[in-house]
């Protein structure tokens, strides 16, 4: 494959929306429909491993984006999924993008959800990775002693926390982790400034709520027919595997996979299988989600 | 791929241990180690899909075996995993098979797991297919309602049950149990006699043994090292999905892949995805299940 374009280079580019203004990263090419790629909590474009996104990029258009309020995306950041998707189809039409392929992570897998929910048009296939459904359980308690001892530890710096707390406590997950960061390293300038408290506050509010569910549990996802990758680590304690369990078992049409020794980044610990099943599973041209 | 070896036409061996005699075929070639094929409750050579098998032929040898009592092996069927294992293992010896792959569905699966804690040196990487770890839940319940029905139902002559307990009650699934079927059928001499009801009455006995465990429930998994790819169907009424949760998240390094619309049979209904996965992992030289 050659490569056509790669995160640590690419140009931040404006989107002005209504007055808004969205940050987004836009590069590679190839016959796939493009894929738009849905960020975690607190996550910029900075954020989106090249090892993930530039391999992707060999066979489609890559579309990185920050939410309203993330990154240098103007405006305020929403409290609930719902908001983060009318941001997101309104940053596509303003692309004029009707169709793509989506890899939502994490938050970003909420709101491909919501928006397969509220326009199936907008989606051909998705990729969901370390997220969960509408009324999934332990959705991002940072309050938990298993991940509050790591952000509240004072000798941990910079990118550190996101070591400790999207790789397993194994040495080869924790290998796998330092490799990640200085990956997201790589690219030197043009950079997005981190988030700051209140996009994390507002981002946990929208995790709170969609915890939340009415009527019967899950009964939403069978009306999401796109066919769908689910993917997780069996190690996440950011959003325990059960809730891909839940994803992919009330979705009619997604194929799970899981990785051992693999915690919430295990599409970056293991960047390369991840890349080659979402590469065969992006190109098949099948209704079904079985690649 | 070049064909090298198809179960459609392979010949049926049999090979002498200690005055007992295991029927077994043997086809293919290439770089790979052998593939030990197990199989499931009151299966025969007969029941290896050529969908499945002959694809893996094209890059190892692939070995198809009848344990004791079962097709035309001789001797009595046990009652308890444990004495499968002794026969596998034996039958391993006789050939001079010191070490192989192994893919193990459903009961096959389970014979897998006990042969890798007994000699532990005698798999590399292993396939564990609708199958359950010891302590699993509802293995194999022939009486439950939802599979009684069709056991019992008398319009379902000859395969017609396999079609029917196998895959998932919707057309594209037992569209694909028909073409199942009929590749079965393809192989017209030299078949294996179907098992009679002795067979499955001691494969039974070794369900309910198997369910039953003493001490920490799923312990003897954490000293299974082999490279692991358990796969099942979302839709398995024999064996449920959530053994496959079970199975993955406490063996260290296992993969996990769950399809769609599928019953039992998921490796037969999706035998090309199954088998491309199948290759790729049977074909890593990691260390880690990752593929």
């Amino acid at each position: 494959m050659t490569k056509t374009g790669s995160n640590t280079t690419a140009p931040t580019q404006l989107l002005q929306v209504s007055g808004r203004s969205y940050a987004y990263r836009r590069f590679g090419n190839g016959s796939g429909l493009p894929l738009l790629c849905l960020q975690h909590f607190t996550g910029t474009l900075d954020n989106w491993d090249p090892a993930v996104t530039d391999p992707l990029a060999s066979g489609r258009e890559v579309i990185l984006f920050d939410s309203a309020g993330v990154g240098r995306s103007t405006g305020d950041v929403p409290e609930t999924i719902a908001g983060m998707t009318e941001h997101a189809l309104a940053f596509l039409d303003g692309l004029g993008i009707e169709t793509c392929d989506v890899l939502g992570f994490s938050l970003g897998g909420m709101i491909a959800q919501q928006m397969a929910q509220d326009r199936p048009s907008v989606f051909g296939r998705m990729l969901l990775v370390g997220t969960a459904p509408r009324g999934g359980e332990d959705i991002m308690h940072l309050e938990k002693p298993s991940l509050a001892k790591h952000i509240q530890d004072p000798t941990n710096r910079g990118y550190d926390v996101l070591k400790k707390i999207f790789f397993a406590p194994t040495t080869t997950s924790q290998a796998a982790g330092a490799a990640f960061i200085a990956r997201l390293m790589q690219r030197k300038d043009d950079r997005d400034p981190p988030a700051g408290p209140n996009v994390g506050a507002a981002q946990i509010a929208a995790f709170r709520e969609w915890e939340r569910f009415t009527g019967e549990r899950f009964a939403d996802l069978k009306g999401i027919r796109h066919p769908t990758l689910v993917v997780q680590g069996f190690e996440d304690e950011m959003i325990p595997v059960r809730n891909s369990y839940w994803l992919a078992e009330n979705l009619p049409n997604a194929v799970l996979l899981v990785y051992p020794d693999a915690g919430h980044g295990s599409l970056f610990q293991y960047a390369d299988s991840f890349t080659k099943q979402a590469v065969a599973f992006l190109s098949s041209d099948s209704e079904s989600a079985v690649f």
